[in-house]
């Protein structure tokens, strides 16, 4: 491994998604979540919520989606996360999750990540830190492919999220 | 609203759902998640993961579903999630989700949950805590509605999961 896929503290990647409509009911069909506040448009009208919003995991999943793709890239996944859901979210938000490296292990592929998700205006609708592993058979074999997507760490680019 | 509705520490229910294999793919377009761990099954099996796992975000899907459908129950939400992720999830895996009242605070509709999901040999996939909101309008609407799916506190029915 080079100098250059190595994470610093202060590296830093951005994802940009937005929420649709349909999520909700793609969520519900990998849970079986149904709750009303994502489904009753009149009662979630009427709830503190002032309408509908999407599950947290499908907020959250933003999250998943960058560290999987960006930082620190392919062959991670999350040991730990610790997040807090200021406010809520509904279909029609464009989300950007901010992952930046907090520390980094010197004995095993294990890093901190500061972990933020923001609506474009600005509202914080995630928040907390994440502790992620990466697996090194993973990241050589998807380096070797040139798949590797580590971002410079400035500027840094804003990424639209896949949506298939 | 009756006591009967009313949670105490110690009130408990589970929730049962088998991991498919499309899942992965559902999550992916939610998400944009294409982490090769999800796909690449000859990566994955020389990884230390040994094979096919699933994203984190599918298997806490399944606690989404159940503080909003049995624990507090419909109009719950996640304010705070404190997740730790043991041991990897396999398609195929029979996980169930549990959620243990620890507090429940006198002035707001706040509860903290312990959590945790187990795959059907017993380990320990997902362990932490929640803490959860829920809507007063919203359970009083759906306990209105007959749809309140509280669970006896004894004995415990392990509820199989939606899966449309």
């Amino acid at each position: 491994m080079s100098d250059a896929t190595e994470l610093r503290p202060g590296d830093v990647a951005r994802r940009t998604r937005t929420v649709r409509a349909e999520d909700i009911g793609l969520f519900t069909e990998l849970t079986g979540d149904r709750n009303p506040v994502h489904y009753d448009a009149d009662l979630a009208a009427r709830s503190r919520f002032g309408g509908i919003v999407v599950q947290g995991g499908v907020t959250t999943g933003l999250l998943n989606a960058l560290v999987a793709e960006d930082l620190p890239g392919p062959g991670s996944v999350f040991l730990h996360v610790d997040w807090s859901f200021p406010a809520p979210v509904r279909p029609g938000d464009v989300l950007t999750a901010e992952a930046r490296v907090v520390d980094v292990r010197p004995d095993k592929p294990i890093c901190t990540l500061a972990t933020t998700i923001r609506t474009a205006e600005g509202t914080v609708v995630v928040d907390g830190t994440a502790v992620v592993w990466r697996d090194p058979l993973v990241q050589q074999a998807t380096e070797q492919r040139g798949t590797q997507r580590r971002v410079p760490e400035q500027p840094v680019p804003t990424m639209e999220g896949q949506q298939s």
